[in-house]
């Protein structure tokens, strides 16, 4: 049988895991990468953020070492050092894709891509030169960009995306955030933990607007004990020149409000990115400008596939890689569907907030008669021993059939402890079966099985009611 | 119905937790403890142990925060301040778990017990006194006491063992560790950050004989490299005074050797604390010092239940709880049965290592016909970040039913990770649901996914073999 011929367009997350499992599944595939491999992720994403965080994490922890038996003295962030660190996490994670596509026999094309027809693209090179290259099959993986609102004064200078907030000179002194989802929340995070006064303005009643709103509660007392000013139900109206530097002006619940700042960042989300690929020639078809897939991640155009952000449906790495696979599979003859149940949301503030499945509010929503767990961890052993008791777990579960609906954790390492909500979700586990699974002591872990137990009252270590 | 009543003797992880489920199902229950609530494991175990491998872990960090970006002068442990946390920690823990009880309706008795039949105990009370309690039920938790072996020398000042290594004045400038166990590398791990030259020696070949030892290997040289000299396949064969303080010679594959030390930790291990109890009278039976119960927890006498250390099953307080659990349902009219195969064990070193299942050795020796997928952290993009990238997740599974047998990993959170691991051994979950189970990016979670998937040769973030 002839090798079959795989294109995919754009080497992120997305684009660069459909392209290796494909090769591995035995496709000739061919990536074109207009840009830097690694997409969004890797290069102005996840991974450099988490790099800022970790190192603002540790050094908010310096604040409370004496507590714990440490004294240091004068800690101090060494900016220049921290952004080397990212930018080498950067090359070493982006050369490590290359690597891995070199090794799975990929033949990585640079320049821009776009299509002839529904078997052909054409590939502009940065020198001018133009290709063409048929293939059988194509996953477009183009990502996304940020989306910056249409508010007057927005091209001024100093006023930035989450991109270039990434790399700034200076910690700056001010800094006014637009959008309090994931990433508005997480550069907020960053920001005030290294000394820079933070304002976040939000339109949402809630910050993290779809993650579960006790716990986005929780998260916003924290933001507001670290001196991060909070605004939700707030509409910026115009962005303006001033002695600062930059004036911010909102209104928030029918008032109008200003606050000054170095820096604005916008952070109000992100749009796909599939200008310039000329679909309509390729039988492509878009909702806006989201590439319309079906649950196989095939679009309107039987050999074409789109994964990751530029399909819309939920703009995270980990999903991405899973549409990847999908999309791969179903090319080289698996008949395999795409499902969202298991698919973490993360953020990672300190404390991590991690979510799987329904929130309390959509589980009623969708009808479901439920119970709901909780367990704070001011009651987890392993949660005081690391100083970090400010958060909690909860679990929702469907009464009727005790199946576990979602699991929602705010504490240390709760990017991780999310794991195991997920296999819960994929494996339709019930609450009796995380309370008969032995969990680890002292672990924050624990925590889990407690919330699950608390759903029919019967955790542990929470007072009983008999005293 | 008249209530039933249920007498617990021991008010550690077993015993209090016992006595809670009990009287969740409704019993009248008296707890007895002749010590401190919360036994071994809140007193002179897990919780105090956590609070210092917690500081000299953070402690250890700064050696490597430069790297980060952060500058910090002269970090130094405040010793004296550890020690207060640590019972801080344990006051305020073991004050949780008599304010678990008494909300629980709970009555403690302050005495020693003994068995007068099986339906009664006397309790003599420190003052003098003595009293006797009927019940329905019993549940023995008198948990575990260091084990001495027969060396000479051990009576020796400066011989110590876990309890009071937890408890020393100043961290001492040398110390030899008799056991190579989890006990005894959690006290390396402790000392040797403090600055500390510690020596272990370990009759077994390997230290951390029960876990796997693939991942046991790459943890011994973490240690090495952190100045810790490590003996294994070495028997003590005394210990004498010499000028710095203690002598200890052993045999190691065949050669006579010395060390000297301050201080000597005898860490080989415990043995179940039962003597005294009478339990002649009260017809249990013994296999040497443990109580012979079967997989409900109920020994030789009809309406008595043993949990806990004193069962000798698994010395970890985790599976007492469990134990602990089940002993009080079987009494209150609940019919389950333990289950030992999702227990972890963790090891809380730095990095931290986890097991849940079978090691790839055992699942070989029950005649599994196995399939065994490695993941190194040095290709996790979060262990990047967190600069500990030293570790690897391991997950051993059948080939036939392509059931997860096993699940091990060496690494940051690999305690709390693990989690998912316990979770998938209680679902019988095959690697195929693990693999289409979303894992968050970036996580050291995702480490287990790329496992599962690297058993059939398909990781995404290994190198492919068609470059």
């Amino acid at each position: 049988m002839r090798q079959r011929n795989v294109v995919v367009i754009g080497g992120g997350p997305g684009g660069y895991v459909a392209a290796i499992r494909a090769a591995q599944l035995g496709a000739r595939v061919t990536l074109v990468e207009k840009d830097k491999l690694g997409g969004t992720c890797l290069n102005v994403g996840c991974i450099p953020t988490k790099v800022l965080l970790h190192t603002a994490e540790l050094f908010n922890e310096l604040d409370h070492v004496k507590e714990l038996g440490i004294d240091v003295k004068n800690p101090r962030v060494d900016w220049k050092t921290l952004m080397k660190r990212k930018e080498r996490i950067v090359a070493q994670l982006t050369g490590g894709v290359k690597g891995l596509l070199v090794s799975n026999g990929i033949e990585i094309v640079k320049g821009t891509a776009s299509f002839r027809s529904s078997g052909e693209i054409g590939v502009d090179w940065a020198d001018g030169n133009t290709m063409n290259i048929e293939a059988d099959s194509f996953i477009i993986a183009t990502g996304s960009v940020p989306f910056v609102p249409p508010v007057p004064g927005t091209h001024l200078p100093g006023v930035i995306t989450s991109s270039e907030a990434l790399s700034l000179d200076v910690v700056p002194k001010s800094m006014v955030i637009i959008g309090g989802g994931v990433i508005g929340v997480e550069f907020a995070s960053i920001y005030s933990s290294l000394g820079c006064s933070v304002t976040i303005i939000e339109m949402m009643d809630q910050i993290l607007p779809n993650m579960e709103e006790e716990l986005a509660d929780i998260l916003k007392g924290s933001l507001l004990s670290r001196g991060v000013k909070v605004n939700t139900q707030a509409k910026v109206t115009s962005i303006n020149k001033d002695g600062i530097g930059l004036q911010v002006r909102f209104e928030e619940k029918g008032a109008e409000k200003a606050v000054s700042a170095e820096k604005v960042v916008v952070a109000v989300g992100r749009r796909p990115n599939t200008a310039g690929l000329n679909l309509e020639a390729a039988g492509v078809r878009l909702n806006k400008d989201r590439i319309i897939v079906n649950d196989r991640m095939k679009t309107a155009a039987e050999n074409i596939y789109a994964v990751g952000d530029c399909t819309g449906k939920m703009m995270l790495a980990h999903a991405a890689f899973a549409q990847g696979v999908e999309a791969a599979e179903n090319i080289m003859g698996k008949d395999t569907k795409m499902d969202y149940k298991t698919v973490p949301s993360c953020v990672y503030t300190q404390p991590e907030l991690a979510s799987v499945g329904m929130t309390e509010k959509l589980a009623l929503e969708r009808g479901h008669d439920i119970k709901v767990g909780r367990f704070p961890l001011m009651a987890n052993a392993k949660s005081l021993i690391m100083n970090q008791t400010g958060g909690m777990v909860k679990v929702i579960s469907d009464k009727k059939y005790d199946e576990v609906l979602g699991v929602h954790i705010l504490g240390p390492r709760a990017t991780d402890l999310i794991t195991q909500g997920a296999l819960a979700l994929r494996l339709e586990a019930t609450l009796e079966e995380i309370i008969s699974t032995v969990h680890a002591h002292p672990t924050v872990g624990e925590a889990l099985q407690e919330a699950a137990l608390a759903a029919d009252g019967a955790a542990i270590h929470l007072p009983g009611t008999r005293g």
